[in-house]
């Protein structure tokens, strides 16, 4: 298969389930809801190291916020429920809560799950209660007024680590064919791309020859160890190479990403091969085989 | 006192020491390095909730990085050296490692106390070392190409915590005028002001009327709650206020931080009067009065 | 009549008709298509003293483009359909032939009106016609590859200078109630907001007590003349103003945008009154009434 | 002759003298001090077909602005002094003036060639003079409050037409090299590179076989007429190039951008091949050959 006259290997992306919470962040101006999506979405590539996954979604016109200003909706995820939940206390505390002019809303109103955050608790009694349209919120008095917050934020039951391999002719190739599969699916709502900018520049495997570490540099995907290693998977034509990780609120929506980036990615100059990262079924339940998305 | 007409309160900011590393992230272009620079810094306000404090201190043109390429410093804080340590583990490896095309470098190399990272196990004994300029460094294969690392990362005695309150006659002039100092701060080294966009819209206090919060609002400084509250300092022509909150290398740069936002915000037409944040000397040893900066 | 509070004038913008063209700006990435936008919208804010009006009508994701990349439609504005068209040809030749990786597609295909651009003959014989979906492009030979360009661009018969005022207690809430709406408007298609980041800080009137001067200040919305000249329209609660102009691609467009742009004004904090400009009927026969709007 | 192993070739950029001004435009914060500059430096590629060129020369901080807020430098150029005055009056009046919170001051103060621009007539005789530190400038009221300008502006003879291809093993190599120069020479004081993000993706000569055309594209430079012209300058080895065309206050400062911006090329990976642009002297008179610059 292929695209563009980019072939399309004929392998699976292994995704796993996680937890998944949409916040809603607004703010007087798009520029003050970003800059808090921004902090609240950071230091959130993988939970290999970080706290949790997280990014932002989309931008929110008035129209679809609320309460009516620009917003951004963020989504944090995580496997654990009950560190998707100390992670949305901590992140719309710390980082929201914070920052100039922002208000935040419950991004999954219909979700069955709900996770319960009550940042109210932060008023010390001063706080009180408002209505936002047909939401009810806290108003908690802060420095600069009233900060207005939801109670409760649904989750889901979504997928991470959806992904796919873009490889070029040299790195540059296939930076630039990673950095157009980003901003194709940035358009999409339902999924983020956590890593920075969008783009993973590093691949690690299960274990490590170093006793003590857990996880280490996947040297069969190392295009300056293809002749050193004995089953490198980077091919002869190949410079470099980046992988986009993607996470999402279901299935379809990580599906609709892969296939909307890696279209994107072959339409890059240079860019010469398009794959995906899987574990032989070990990681998780969710296979997504790249010759059926398209 | 006054500046620009605006009165500047007879207080001080109350500031407390704390560990704080630099690195250096470079790339090829400085977008990417941005892009490391705010995932490696984000979730990172305050160390009440955040694992550590964290920044954007400066853009490095190549002429001022190891490598000749373009650059940013980031400073990371922690009142724990342990948890300073943690905290460059993981962000180095999770969001600087991961970003395309950037190495990242020790941005105290003369600091006596040294943090050993040691990112290098990563490369599964298929790193090597290679100098950069007289700093001896790790490549490590990853799927890019090879990632460039030093080892260990000086830290020093910093403060944090370094403060100052911007109050308007309304949000909006309060809000720009936080904005102004921002801006001016960003071009002085040695200081980042970690909330974000540089921004606090909600200060705190120890303790609060819930039995199970630790911290709560800091209703003395909330406009809305003037009235109701007995000993309110939230002067009478003030509508909305705003801390701005800075942690540095040392001392002089937090006062020469503070001393440049005042007057910046002093200049934002609607700002009428600058104080600054303190707990009586209850928590920490650094008091910066207001008026030994000018 | 009022919204969310905030008093709005009974009065009109005097609006008048303007030749209008979309171009269509696709590029490798995101960024570079937007480079491409914003050089080509420059120095084109008022045709008074720019050879234009034009500005950055909308992002548009790959799967809204003509060659599936990401792209931004720009309009480009004027009265004269002779100026438009040598601005089309100046544009385009100087500010998107020579940007990376873009290419050049009519954005108003269906338009009865079409200015013929015919950017291809600096090709110098060696351009060769190419199919893009279904349109016919010629390709251009150039440093970084082949330019691909559209011969002809649709143009309609729009409305230029709708306007409207957003007044504020202080210059910072009346600054912030503009931006906010121009982030609102920025939502919209079939609109641009020509003027710096989308808002003006100075009116003018025709004439001028200089008699070599055929414009200047409009005294009557001087904040800081109020009380030196005879029939301010600046109310007492006004410390400053600032106004919205407004192009698009019909009269529904420009009533669209000025409706949600003085909604959004009004959730500004310290916005205490919303106008618009007319000239007693003498600029032009389009007469949008603010009352009519909501 | 190489750099980090890229060669370079034994040629000159062949560039000529024009005139050339900066004006600071400064504002209540970096946003809006940057709109108003890149409004102001828009649709000024090239003089074949804007009416000048521009761009940003350098942010500065308010320790170095006469207002002590933040601002940026841009400068402005042509070959004629007087259609030189006239972008200076058109491109202050209308897109500095216009835009929120900014004033304009003199970035050649010692310059002995002063531009008269006189925005102050458009006060319509309300305007009055002000001083800002030692500068005499003039307070025009506006719908914002006062707009100070200054009423002359320093010019010199400086050097436009600087320039060099950087040459990529395919067209991403090619295309990040030239940003990350374009990156390298933005830090650098004294310059602008004046196309679109600052990278020319097509190259003229003068003249065509079309009779009424006066320049065409320069297919001796053309990637895919390689093999189809006599005399192709594009190496076996190359896939795409770029132009960074350089415009500075005199002659060393077109120098330095030139070696800064084509070292910061050579250490992108793919870019195999440096050089510059000449037309056999025919142009200017001033020649600088790439051998000189290291």
């Amino acid at each position: 298969m292929e695209y563009n006259g980019v072939p399309i290997d004929d392998t699976y992306a292994e995704a796993f389930p996680a937890w998944i919470s949409r916040v809603i962040i607004t703010a007087a101006t798009k520029d003050f809801a970003r800059a808090a999506a921004v902090e609240a979405t950071g230091f959130a590539t993988s939970t290999i190291g970080c706290p949790c996954e997280a990014g932002i979604e989309e931008y929110l016109p008035g129209e679809r916020t609320p309460d009516g200003r620009p917003g951004y909706a963020i989504l944090i995820c995580n496997p654990s429920k009950k560190r998707l939940k100390e992670q949305l206390i901590e992140r719309i505390g710390e980082c929201i809560l914070t920052a100039p002019t922002t208000a935040a809303f419950n991004g999954m109103p219909d979700a069955e799950e709900k996770i319960p955050v009550k940042l109210h608790f932060f008023g010390d009694k001063y706080e009180h209660e408002v209505r936002v349209g047909d939401r009810a919120c806290w108003a908690i008095p802060i420095m600069e007024g009233d900060f207005v917050v939801e109670e409760e934020y649904g989750a889901v039951k979504g997928v991470a680590g959806g992904n796919f391999f873009v490889m070029g002719e040299n790195q540059m190739a296939a930076l630039m064919g990673a950095k157009a599969a980003v901003d194709a699916i940035s358009d999409l709502p339902g999924v983020i791309t956590p890593f920075p900018g969008g783009i993973v520049a590093s691949g690690s495997k299960v274990g490590s020859r170093y006793k003590f570490m857990n996880a280490s540099t996947n040297e069969a995907y190392c295009p300056t160890l293809r002749e050193k290693v004995p089953e490198s998977k980077v091919p002869e034509n190949v410079g470099a190479l980046y992988e986009i990780v993607i996470d999402g609120v279901d299935e379809a929506a990580v599906r609709k990403a892969m296939a909307v980036g890696i279209r994107a990615a072959a339409m890059i100059p240079g860019v010469v091969f398009l794959s995906a990262g899987n574990f032989g079924g070990t990681l998780g339940p969710v296979t997504i085989h790249l010759k059926d998305l398209f």
